[in-house]
């Protein structure tokens, strides 16, 4: 996607200081969410990588992932997983248990989600240290996804989530950096 | 959507007795998100009554909602607005308390999300008693929005939401109904 277009969608990300604590600039996607042109730019941007490739599902992390996930399965006509908190998924899961920015937490998938070897894009909207994408990564394997890449709106990058993620053989697409 | 279609989409829901308690029967709508044409069906469904309306944006209830809202925006082409549970959204929020079938909530909606008279979809995957919809409807009304319909993959016919949401003006189009 090109500069112009991209340039769009970070003067749509409203930031937010010192939320959710003191000295975070908390960046706000609900303003580019509500630019009707914005959202489809946003979800365009996140497709783009993989439109000439086989997909087989998007893996989405709750819950601003779900939004994006749920448009971008749709554009690729593929499967969509959720990836959830703790407790939310009704079926036999599998848990992984990671540290994020603020604290630490759960996630799961449900055991049966994906068919073996199914190709695999992961989607949310933000990579920080990218502590729920590594379980994510995790979690995907564990039940035989072969995962093609991991796409997100947000790149906070001195937080080194992206090279985590590229160290452990997932590629990282990003549409803004901060 | 013609009746075949949303056979397609029933079986593809998959029934766990005794979920999250004894006695019920929950409707695990993961099944049909994880088979790609089930999901396009399902997406194809909440769209068609608002295809040749004009929508400026989906309010989508978090978060199995947000996961089909964000499909629906992306195809109608319109603006996403997220509802979230308390303490979720870092802007100016406005809050609504309400019952649900199984304890009490609260759920929130960004003061500035709507501009006045635009004209608003809800949607989320099911509606039972109609507690989360009637709060939703409450929000988007008091902050400008007018509320041009709502739409469910599932109704729980006998919680009568459907009808209480229609008592209030609410017109709605579920695709499946148990």
């Amino acid at each position: 996607m090109k500069g112009e277009k991209l340039d769009t969608i970070k003067n749509l990300i409203r930031t937010i200081p010192d939320y959710p604590k003191k000295g975070i600039m908390f960046r706000d996607i609900t303003t580019l969410l509500a630019d009707a042109t914005g959202f489809k730019k946003t979800i365009s941007g996140l497709c783009e990588p993989y439109v000439a490739d086989t997909v087989d599902a998007v893996v989405a992390i709750e819950a601003r992932g779900f939004i994006l996930g749920g448009a971008v399965a749709d554009r690729l006509g593929c499967s969509f997983i959720p990836l959830r908190k703790k407790g939310k998924l009704p079926y036999k899961t599998f848990k992984q248990e990671y540290v994020l920015e603020y604290n630490s937490d759960t996630i799961e998938i449900h055991a049966d989600a994906i068919k073996q070897d199914a190709r695999i894009i992961i989607i949310d909207d933000l990579i920080a240290t990218g502590g729920t994408a590594e379980a994510a990564v995790k979690l995907i394997k564990l039940i035989g996804g072969e995962i093609i890449g991991a796409a997100f709106v947000i790149d906070l990058a001195e937080m080194g989530g992206r090279q985590k993620l590229e160290s452990i053989g997932v590629g990282c697409n990003v549409l803004v950096t901060y």
